[in-house]
């Protein structure tokens, strides 16, 4: 499996992704998605809302703002209770999230739930070390509140702060009722959103796997009392199914379903979808079943009554929700992390290839004039036919081996070339990234050839 | 012309555009995009995606974060330049722009490029009035950047202050070298972004238009200098010719190029794209050759080499710009204005139609069981299929009369109404949204038909 480091590089090298600000030295912790990085996010976006959105009979979609009145925070419980507990190593004077030393400790430990007190206090009887000097003198610990503030209007003022949203979840509550109004839905019905979200994290890290600003897909799931551990049941494995379409490795893949210890006190059901990143397993989708607590939280903030009326009984009730929860940068992450190979062929030579889905693929077709003076007016020609069904990209550089080779390594699945047949029959070589064979096939079949084989 | 209170309260009423945290008084010119909103944005954004990114030999994407190092900001003039002259009303108290008074008192004048003492002389002599008490008694101006200003990291203070970016543009330009690298594209090619950007605007307003938290869709076109005017005009034209073959009326848009004294210093040539609004003609794109005068002072600032050579001549030079400029609310504010008709049917009752392009419409299909309990079943079955390949909806309430007209409302194009004789030999009626014909035809060529009459 390719290592953290060189992901990064790699990233960089080929325009995945590059360090945000890096023209004045960075800005910790940002990244911009470069020409493939940001076709390949846009992918997974359309793949999730093809399969969470488009196809299902249930769900309806959601844009909501970022900036948001604060007391949407108030009654999340976001302004309370959304806060790090941030301890200062006395020696080194880095700072380290508390739960986390504990959990890197001991992971049969559940400090979620410790009290402020109760974390220091292990942090001292157990001489949880820092991992930076490996000394065990900590500060009091500090909550640290994850929200970012700013002020929106001409006074800055306490009464004019507002947050960015630490996610999106709460704009598809607040929503719930104008949204039933509005589409006249009945339940069991789910609300899909994906937008930018922000947490001032204190420890983010491992390249785009943990960023203060980063964009999420979540669905909440709507259902009648008594229903949602079937919903939860179901959305469980629709997600993973998800994922295994799209390519990611069954055996990289592990089910963490949370004990009665590990729950939120408002969840009766959780599962952490796992994968095997470069530095091991860690939490890529979060389902959970959140009983009311939320539209049950945002009902008593408002006064306003959310309750679904039931056509079917007559009852009033307020909905369960079930939350499957996901990040498009940890998915990415996910997809190259499983993606890349180097290939020994058989002359000892080393291949690099990017084994991406090809519906997930930044460039679906490369059109490669074979000699440019000779092919190169007939292959823009065709690269103009082809961008009208699908992605795709020109290379008219060094021999055609090497363009085969550079596009192997960004993960483009076809190359299609133009050579001197071409312009007597209209046949072009396709050439398959992973088998590297060939074929020739008339232009009038290249249409339907690639759209059968780049969907999901 | 539909009013702006009507658009508003049609938005609301049909899940297009809620009113942003309503469920608390919501919060000052934040809107939330429902069910049909977000998938007319998602639509729009597609549309662009397509004319300017897919089908381009010659443009490529970004996606860079919204936070970014402060210097960015320096370097591109916001800090220093990026705000807007505030006076306030000393009879009611209201606050306003001083340039923008004094160009709703003369459209003739250009505040733009006046001193605070300028402004200041200008709206005493001409005794420009409140446009809400009609008195003419104002402040001395006081400057206001319109920048968001949050703090990255765990302790507040000016060394981590970071801004909500004011614009998309700035992520490219601190980018090109890194796109240039990667892509080894050749000049001329450009740099397309679409995402989130923030000015505290003093008086947003005009529901969707003006709005503090907004979406663009910006391109940098990056060309050699000398042929920027060849370009400039090129995607002014493809930028009309986009608006027009979406469905925006020529009669209402008008381009407003910048006489000498209106250009900005760095730009040889400014077109404003207006839109005939609910007020009036208003900017809707603006195409911008700005020569390289972001390039230059990136360069400056960063003290990095952003020459490109010139692989035909050997020379080194800094590329110039085009940039054309559009935010995607105001787009589809645009798009539902002008969709938007009520028309007396013979019977003289009143018909509400939303006359979307087809490419644009949230769902292209309705699927509508004739009679509920007989043809439901088959009707699910037809939605999953259609579901498939483009978005549809279900609706099974009320007479089929009721239902096409609920369609036509939101902008459906295509009603597919399934009855007895699509049990017997696989056939449905197909009934147009705009002349309300309906025609036969079997559900094996239905795919086709649909996708024929919703391309661009």
């Amino acid at each position: 499996m390719i290592s953290l480091d060189k992901l990064v590089a790699y990233a960089k090298a080929t325009g995945y992704i590059y360090q945000g600000s890096e023209l004045y030295g960075g800005l910790a912790n940002t990244w911009d998605y470069g020409p493939l990085g940001s076709l390949l996010k846009n992918n997974i976006k359309k793949a999730w809302l093809q399969k969470f959105h488009d196809e299902s009979r249930y769900n309806v979609m959601l844009d909501s703002s970022i900036l948001m009145n604060s007391q949407v925070w108030v009654a999340s419980g976001h302004v309370g209770g959304f806060s790090d507990p941030l301890t200062e190593c006395k020696n080194c004077h880095t700072r380290h999230r508390a739960d986390k030393l504990i959990k890197s400790h001991n992971y049969e430990v559940n400090p979620d739930e410790f009290s402020k007190e109760e974390l220091e206090g292990y942090l001292s009887e157990h001489q949880v070390k820092c991992p930076n000097c490996q000394k065990s003198d900590w500060t009091d610990i500090r909550y640290f509140n994850l929200m970012f503030k700013t002020n929106q209007g001409v006074i800055e003022s306490s009464s004019n702060t507002v947050y960015l949203r630490p996610e999106t979840a709460q704009g598809i509550f607040i929503n719930f009722k104008n949204i039933q109004r509005t589409t006249r839905k009945k339940l069991p019905f789910g609300v899909c959103q994906i937008g930018k979200s922000f947490r001032n994290e204190i420890t983010p890290g491992n390249f785009i796997f943990r960023t203060r600003e980063f964009e999420q897909m979540e669905l909440e799931f709507f259902c009648k009392p008594g229903t949602e551990l079937e919903w939860f049941d179901y959305w469980r494995t629709y997600c993973k199914s998800f994922l295994i379409n799209l390519g990611l490795d069954e055996e990289n893949l592990t089910l963490h379903d949370h004990s009665l210890k590990e729950l939120s006190h408002y969840s009766n059901a959780t599962t952490d979808i796992l994968y095997r990143f470069p530095w091991g397993f860690d939490e890529l989708w979060g389902i959970a079943s959140r009983t009311n607590f939320d539209l049950n939280a945002h009902q008593n903030e408002s006064k306003e009554n959310l309750t679904y009326l039931d056509p079917d009984t007559n009852e009033r009730y307020l909905p369960y929700v079930v939350e499957p929860s996901v990040g498009v940068e940890r998915l990415l992450m996910a997809f190259l992390t499983q993606s890349y190979v180097e290939e020994t062929l058989e002359d000892g030579s080393i291949r690099e290839v990017l084994k991406l889905h090809p519906y997930l693929a930044p460039y679906k077709v490369a059109i490669l004039p074979l000699v440019k003076n000779r092919h190169q007016a007939f292959a823009y020609e065709l690269l103009d036919q082809v961008q009208k069904f699908t992605s795709a990209t020109y290379d008219e550089t060094q021999n055609i081996g090497k363009r085969y080779r550079r596009q192997d390594s960004i993960g483009t699945p076809f190359c299609v070339t133009v050579d001197d047949e071409t312009l007597e029959n209209q046949t072009v070589t396709i050439r398959h990234r992973d088998t590297m064979n060939q074929e020739r096939i008339l232009i009038s079949d290249l249409k339907q050839y690639i759209l059968d084989r780049t969907t999901i």
